[in-house]
């Protein structure tokens, strides 16, 4: 049997259609109910009048509970006032199978709660959002190197030896031999570069930190596109190229879903080329700048501010909370659950910004920027910036060295705004033979894990560049979320392997 | 600097580009080098004048080794006889780097040789018709289910439960917990259809089976659609119009790979709905039926006269092998290499058939089908088959029962014609929560591990379905090869971890 999914509602109006789907939300008034069904495409108002169907119907409406799945035939009519801007004026209703004590309801969870029915709450409107704006992006990204002749082709995941060290992998038997999960596939994607000219490869990788920060999984996505012939330059104007796409697509595409998270939309709409290019010597000097100190200072009286405002907002409604009627209270209980989590936020940040300040001023050329100075840089300026040319001592021993100053490298990375911190890392690849020959010996590293990536410089290596984009990082700034977790279907981290 | 792609050579008939790549192929006549140049779009002959060319240029073309980069400034000319349509005819020649003595050339390598060297075989033009074949087929996948309203959403690679029992799990160490890589998303794609309607997974799963065939790779690509509210008659259905799209698309668009492949069009064009649909009775009836006997001893009797004919075309081109021109005993020679495989095929072929057909005669119903016997049933028909209704017995516990026969499970194959066996399996899935828990209970599963899962059927279950489809094993088919190792850039098999 046939049935029309509610994103199609709009092409059905004033037709009999059946929806199939779970129930989100009920209300009854005398002699109707007014059922939200939603189908994983969107949420719908079904109407059911018990003058208008049959008593099985009005039964079956009335058996539904939250996530009970349902079947209702009903004819379609435009009401902008709706959730999704139709609703439909129900025939019959069919309970399919029940759901009792459905175990997510309105009411707040804890996050371990949600992460340990990670399986239900997918189902919830946040985390709908969230997994529908991830396609989305997973398709803008396709889109965009498609069009411009790249190749994706996959770099395999079990890799036989640690290039970089034991430390942050996860090693395996592999029928008596030890393995690895990748964590980049950076070299193999140099090598297809070679064949394919331009390429990008899109799979999990892994990392086996004993960090549990807001920024880490262990299983996560990344998008690494490899170019033969492109110089730092090139390799800078793709990756700026290659987020504007994906903002404007999202932009156009995705609103609903950004409308559901609450998402500002005016920083997205500011990320426009071109982006401020920073060398990492002028990044560490705005750093250490007066004006720096002077924006921590500014930013902590807006929030010293704001809390006050908030705590005289809570005291208020306290105040009036006896004396209001139950579907006011309601709406205190809400807005008080809000206020305490952003004062929450406030006083968090309130006791980090004197150390990133401190952190900030005194911080130390060759140093790698932790992610406070990260998020310091991203806050003077309105969209994403590329900070480049860093010291070679905190970059992958492949980085090709800026021919105008031997300490550098000539590697890039892109600092989300907001205060996102770093989405993509990459920069332009050294091929000189003997100089890699010589980091991999500097480097303590096994020589003869790189004896075929050396041989992409001993036949016909020419420049090349290439970047990596961490797809979670990236969602969690689009989304204007605090945590990584949210944005992939079923993370992993520390502690976090189910379900 | 900017230069031109090969695959964009139309755009620019009459104009000077800059070309850049490496040395494919080179000819000499007097004062003129022909260049084959590759950049990973394409080959385009380079056409070098020494009296057109300043001396640097001619002494560059003539410094170039196979796989040396170059850059040729030229002028693009129309010319049908040449490879991909287009010449340059050179005005400049820069040498980028040497590639002395390249070790793939093109001599006859052993398999395993170059395996070892896939970083650069992936330069040759057999594996660079393949990737680019599976990225347009990567390409096509995402297309259908987009463009039908399904979300990629991924299921982890990281799993804390050997679901399946452990024997083809590879297991690792996840912080002091014991995790396993993941066989298959379903369960995780279940959970997802009951959240978004229609949904589907594309991503890396392992198997650690010993078994080193052409068929097996321990690492590899699945696409596993999963929809609510689909029965098995739907499914199948999907599968049919997902097989047609893949097909149609890659005849539109990869003719150039499959010709550089040879591969025979044909049976591709023959790959129409609706595909034969026949229940597992009726496929092991068709088994033991005298049709397959006759079958097979005609396709016998045809190849012992193929045999015969290129052992006579083999004596007969060695007879003339001594007084041949050198050109003539190339072509010989080269001819030999291809007789000699052929033969050794239809050897092959000629030891295996006799057993096949004993086999398929003396089949039991109730075994699952092997290898060959799937090869036997899809060279009955001119397309994909379905097979549907298999002994509950052999498939996984999860699927649902065939309503008016409960000996049967309500699983589907797709199998794809030519020989090449399974490329889809799925199933409509079980939704009594009773059944799910007795299934657990007697396959000695560990019940903990399905709590999640049973979830699903606890609120909310309704009729769904899905299948998984292996992108290496429908590349081999596609492609017409005999390998599945040659459809990954980087295959992962029993004793192959490198490179």
């Amino acid at each position: 049997m046939s049935w029309t999914y509610i994103e199609d509602l709009h092409r059905h109006e004033g037709e009999s259609v059946t929806l199939k789907g779970w129930m989100y939300n009920k209300r009854d008034s005398k002699g109707l109910f007014f059922l939200i069904l939603r189908d994983g495409t969107g949420l719908c108002q079904c109407v059911v009048n018990e003058e208008q169907v049959a008593p099985e119907a009005w039964a079956a409406a009335g058996a539904a509970t939250q996530e009970s799945a349902l079947e209702v035939d009903g004819v379609v009519v435009r009401d902008e006032r709706q959730v999704g801007g139709y609703e439909v004026q129900a025939t019959a209703v069919r309970l399919l199978s029940p759901a009792d004590d459905y175990p997510i309801t309105p009411k707040e969870h804890g996050i371990e709660f949600l992460m340990n029915h990670r399986h239900l709450w997918l189902r919830s409107r946040r985390p709908w959002a969230l997994m529908r704006l991830r396609n989305r992006v997973v398709m803008a990204i396709h889109h965009f190197f498609q069009e411009r002749g790249f190749l994706q082709l996959d770099a395999p995941i079990l890799t036989g030896n640690a290039v970089e060290g034991t430390t942050t992998l996860f090693a395996l038997d592999y029928f008596g031999e030890p393995a690895y999960l990748t964590q980049s596939g950076q070299l193999y994607g140099e090598a297809m570069a070679m064949a394919f000219g331009r390429i990008y490869t899109f799979g999990p990788t892994f990392r086996a930190e004993k960090s549990k920060t807001r920024r880490h999984l262990t299983e996560f996505w990344m998008i690494e596109p490899e170019m033969a012939f492109y110089d730092l330059d090139m390799n800078m104007d793709l990756a700026e190229d290659f987020i504007v796409h994906i903002v404007q697509d999202v932009l156009q595409h995705a609103r609903e879903e950004l409308a559901v998270l609450g998402r500002d939309l005016a920083p997205l709409e500011r990320v426009r080329k071109p982006f401020p290019r920073l060398t990492y010597s002028e990044a560490v000097d705005l750093l250490r700048s007066d004006a720096t100190r002077q924006m921590l200072d500014e930013r902590m009286e807006a929030l010293r501010q704001e809390q006050a405002a908030l705590e005289h907002e809570r005291a208020e409604n306290r105040a009036a909370y006896d004396r209001a009627k139950k579907w006011k209270k309601r709406q205190i209980d809400a807005r008080e659950i809000e206020i305490n989590q952003r004062i929450e936020e406030i006083e968090e940040m309130l006791r980090n910004l004197p150390q990133w300040q401190e952190s900030a001023r005194t911080f130390t050329w060759g140093d790698d920027f932790g992610g406070s100075d990260e998020t310091v840089l991203t806050w003077h300026f309105d969209r994403p910036i590329i900070v480049h040319r860093y010291p070679a001592a905190v970059k992958a021993f492949y980085m090709k060295r800026d021919p105008e100053d031997d300490r550098l490298a000539l590697g890039m990375d892109v600092l989300a705004p907001e205060g996102y911190g770093e989405i993509i890392g990459g920069g332009e690849r050294a091929t000189d033979l003997a100089f890699l020959e010589a980091q991999v010996r500097e480097h303590g590293l096994p020589r003869e894990a790189f004896e075929w990536y050396f041989d992409l410089r001993r036949y016909g290596s020419v420049p090349h560049s290439g970047f990596g984009l961490g797809l979670e990082r990236t969602l969690t700034w689009l989304a204007g979320i605090k945590h990584l977790r949210e944005t992939i279907p079923f993370p992993r981290m520390l502690g976090r392997l189910t379900p």
